[in-house]
């Protein structure tokens, strides 16, 4: 192995192969820092500088290459063949050499490589809600690696294979605690914390991960003894540049803030009748200095509404709130905006906020821990979900606007862009809770740097590199995989309506559960019908926050796909859906026959053991028991519940209670 | 005030009556302990013993009383007029004494006074729901007055003052901790904190009061290292044994046990095969020596129930578990038995096991607390409900076998029985968080003495206590208190169908909250009609647990009363009523009517602006508030579930959403 680059990315990467290497082949390689000695059948790992030879500089087509993309080619050389890792900086050599250790481990490395990769989104980001005490606010993988005790764990191996976890995929920045800050987490910016803050940042760095730290939009007055946190205020706007000047005396390079604002009682600008762009450039004029960045997240709605207003729709809330100020945030500002107009549903439109703003960086969030998608209780791979956001056309500006251009800055020119994602990691041995929810880790970063990759080639890599090459188990997995999502909604809300869970920790089924709240989260059922009007004609309006295209697919029953029916329109449970069948007998058939999918599920499972080490094996088996037992229970729940109120009956006779 | 008798309680009596003259006339009064001294215009305090002198003797009827009975009698004596309080006990005299400082305090004291008081009830027991960590189950004033961050509380001073209030109504008796007995609770038992419980007997050995502990079934296993808690295992009976002889070495005159077992995961004799009459008998056995009695509770029934089953009926479980052990009992073990089936509700029916055991011991248990009825933030006074239940005829000995006279021991001759309660108590500083809700403390303690008093006779009492003797005051309180529990019960779940709760508080309207849920509480609501078939004819039997008259007029719709109508028959919406109304607008009417009813109280309220301090008349002000806010609530969401669900219109075309 012969090296050239000495940054700590690449020193990380020499590390990470020798360590693979050493794993797959059982012995050290030898490494050597002249990368144009003769030694034949090198790796050669090489970060382009003005020091580098000249046979070096031009083995790969340096110019094609962004600064975190990367070339893996063999070449020819010495009378043999040699691998050449190169890139512009030391990150895109690290990616690269984890390319290569994949290749390695799944075998593909036969032939001549000539690979070259750039990463399609700038910000690859992981937003973790993790508190203090530990807890993980929606977390299903048990506690924070990073907090105990309202303290930083001082056993940092966690974290270090965390961060090549996160490397491996492609992430280059990861948000350490909860977008909701508390009181104990708002000192994390303050000299009690930021020591710790900048060790973790370390071993960020070794691994190319930016870290971000959410912040309490309060601080001024919670740390700063100010009696106000308005941004216009200069007493304000001094103590967030004195605030900046100390974070990153402590982290130089410090990647900036998320924040939360103005939402679910968290404080923002809106108690100074200042604009979110008042408020989040405030922030990004303290960063600027030091290349930060503000994330400023768009989950902006009333959480106080009267279930009795059908007037008021959180749907439109994002849009109405952020679209009038495009334009006036700094250029060191990013919207960071839920993938659809509520809140990560199994099913949801996307949120016409995407690609609205050409004016405005964007960014699109994720939700990898599976919330309101069965907390990694049920078996859900998101992949298919976020391959239809990503793919969705705003015709922002004209046909081919997809949200994957948009938020890689390709539809309208933006400065910052990119994909964010709450991580569903815990300290959980497993990481994940559920073994396959790892899937969806792996999914967000493949997809995070190239959302064109399909489907099934990101299951296929998951797959053999977590459970070999086996042909059997991938076609089980691959099945089980891809047919989640579906299988999941199936038996769960209907029609694109969504929640019927039960409130605050939102599992299980409840129709009713959010139906008379505050939430803003309705599905208006009665006896004849149910569904919300969020049309332009007699509705809330919210079809007109689209494009004219995707306006007029929503807004007539005639258009709207079946499975975004209820979001859109209130219809009668007799309504035909395109698929020929009514509304409630929709209902109830989805109902049966997901409960029949998650008994195909372990059927297909069962066909693994011994295939697969018993460890996990079991732990799958016992997930998978529990999703059948709780389907049942969404089943039986939700049918009961529309037979109740419509009083229709199945037309095929099933049990319903 | 001359005094004669050397009891704990008689020296209280003193010392309560020094303090309230004092108090009321500014002046200490001279004591003297020559009960024929000569002196003029005194109160004489006398217990009778063998010592007291013939004159005194023969005062007043002492054939009349019982153990705990008085005398109050206005004597001609030296020429001027005395006052003489006898009893046969200290606790009488102390009842008595109590009972002449109400006189004293409400100017009732005019005329020649003759009264003769015996208890009907020989238990008369406050039940404490507190948590050693300082929460109370089913709280609404504050934390404990007893425990705190698992210790006692170390400044007795609120102790004190709450053993008086206990008995100046006549309590007799109090167990300290909450009945679902967790791990440090456990410990109340032993060495560990006996040396505390017995400071706290102390004191309430000086107000008469017996102080009982809840406790844990499998104590054994958990405080002794047995495997096993088996009542009929010898090594199991022999710990309890000796448990007794420990803690009445501690405490001389402990009460006993109040015991939930095998019920909401509690631990008792199910685990072991054996009866709860097994379980009991081997505690009683233990504390038989020391006069010691068990409590032992009737709520027993499948707390994990599936919705789907509907033959299984949650308010049939304390008849059919404990009606077959009819004379299985030790004579020291007394059953308390909730007022209804199921669960304190604003309207139940009365349990049938009431009455059903002529050769087993039982009292009834009420609540004070309003978990269910409003939590202390809606005014709901619960006398007229606790009248209708010990009015009501079980027929257990043929007509006249109310259940008052089953639980003073009239019906069915009972070694021991009585009434008991949930405690509304907790450290707020008026006591019961909503200062009208002391109405219900005073009630219950006054019913218990005399389940014969009049409703109004109590308010009447209350009130002037309370408020003082303003003829406004007193016309406007007794209208609110009278007219409270209908109103409230009129805008919450309607007909006797109970719940409708959000689920673990227990507060707040939520129709569907236990519809779906293990708990066995349903309404059944569909697009037809709504309601529990618990007929004989083709429900679940529940009926024929009552005595043939109870069951006839229950088992028919003819004479099922309109207000439990739901809870013993599923009707259709248009179902008419013998109030002329069909049930789906007695629902309407009904919450709109609750909600005015509400304003009519925050009306007379305003009324009483100056005529009652100002701290008081503002706390009760903001709970009328609020409970209108919340009042509005219940109306628009059970109006708005039962017209979407029904499709039936208002017949008055008013508001529903």
């Amino acid at each position: 192995m012969a090296v050239h680059g000495a940054s700590d990315q690449v020193a990380t990467a020499v590390r990470e192969l020798a360590f693979g290497l050493a794993e797959m082949t059982g012995m050290a390689p030898e490494i050597t820092d002249d990368p144009d000695g003769m030694d034949t059948n090198m790796i050669r790992l090489v970060q382009f500088d003005e020091a580098l030879s000249l046979r070096l500089q031009e083995l790969v087509p340096r110019q094609a290459l962004n600064e975190e993309g990367y070339a893996i080619q063999t070449i020819a050389e010495n009378g043999g063949e040699s691998i050449v890792v190169a890139a512009k900086s030391g990150k895109g050599v690290l990616y690269g050499t984890f390319h290569l250790l994949r290749l390695l481990q799944t075998g593909d490395l036969g032939g001549n490589l000539n690979i070259l990769e750039n990463p399609r989104n700038g910000l690859r980001m992981m937003n973790h809600w993790d508190n203090m005490d530990g807890s993980i606010e929606r977390g299903y993988a048990g506690g924070s690696i990073f907090f105990k005790d309202n303290e930083f764990i001082r056993d940092r191996a966690r974290i270090r294979d965390y961060a090549r976890l996160m490397a491996s995929i492609g992430i280059n920045g990861a948000a350490i605690n909860n977008v909701n800050v508390h009181h104990t987490e708002t000192l994390l910016i303050t000299p009690r914390f930021l020591p710790d803050v900048a060790a973790v940042a370390e071993i960020f760095r070794g691994y190319g991960i930016a870290l971000f730290l959410s912040i309490n939009y309060a601080s001024p007055i919670q740390l700063g003894a100010l009696d106000t946190a308005d941004p216009l205020d200069p007493r304000v706007r001094a103590w967030w540049r004195e605030k900046a000047r100390e974070i990153y005396g402590f982290i130089p390079d410090f990647g900036g803030f998320v924040v939360k604002a103005d939402s679910e009682h968290r404080p923002g600008p809106f108690t100074y009748n200042r604009t979110h762009a008042d408020g989040s450039n405030m922030l990004a004029e303290a960063l600027e200095p030091y290349g930060g960045i503000v994330v400023w997240r768009c989950f902006v709605y009333n959480c106080l509404q009267d279930w009795r207003d059908r007037t008021t729709d959180r749907a439109r809330a994002a849009y109405d709130h952020f679209k009038p100020l495009d334009g006036q945030f700094k250029k060191n500002v990013v919207l960071q905006i839920k993938n659809g107009p509520m809140d990560f549903q199994v099913r949801e439109p996307v949120s016409p906020l995407l690609g609205a703003m050409p004016e405005t960086n964007q960014m699109a969030e994720f939700q990898i821990t599976q919330e309101y998608t069965g907390q990694q209780k049920h078996l859900v791979y998101l992949v298919p979900q976020w391959k239809e956001v990503l793919d969705f056309d705003t015709f922002a500006r004209g046909e081919g606007s997809e949200v994957k251009k948009v938020v890689a800055g390709e539809t309208h020119p933006y400065a910052y862009s990119g994909m964010a994602a709450v991580i569903n990691v815990g300290n959980d041995p497993n990481w994940t809770g559920h073994t396959l929810a790892q899937a969806n880790l792996y999914g967000f970063g493949r997809l995070a740097w190239n959302p064109d990759l399909p489907e099934e080639a990101i299951t296929a890599e998951w797959v053999r590199l977590t459970f070999g090459k086996d042909e059997t188990i991938f076609r089980a997995l691959r099945s089980m995989l891809a047919d989640s999502w579906h299988i999941y909604e199936s038996y769960t809300s209907p029609l694109g309506i969504g929640w019927m869970v039960n409130p605050g920790h939102h599992y299980g089924p409840n129709v009713d559960g959010y139906e008379y709240s505050v939430w803003g989260t309705y599905h208006y059922a009665d006896c004849q019908g149910m569904g919300v009007n969020r049309t332009l004609k007699n509705g809330t309006g919210f079809t007109s926050q689209y494009a004219k295209e995707n306006m007029e697919r929503y807004e007539s029953l005639e258009s709207c796909p079946d499975e975004l029916l209820l979001f859109f329109h209130h219809v009668p449970y007799t309504h035909m859906l395109h698929s020929g069948k009514t509304v409630i007998q929709h209902i109830y058939d989805s109902h049966f026959e997901g409960v029949e999918g998650v008994k195909a599920f372990i059927e297909l499972w069962r066909e693994l053991e011994g295939r697969i080490d018993a460890e996990r094996y079991e732990a799958v088996s016992e997930r998978l028991r529990i999703q059948l037992a709780h389907a049942k229970e969404w089943r039986d729940v939700v049918n009961s519940y529309f037979y109740r109120k419509s009083g229709i009956e199945d037309q095929y006779g099933r049990r319903i209670y």
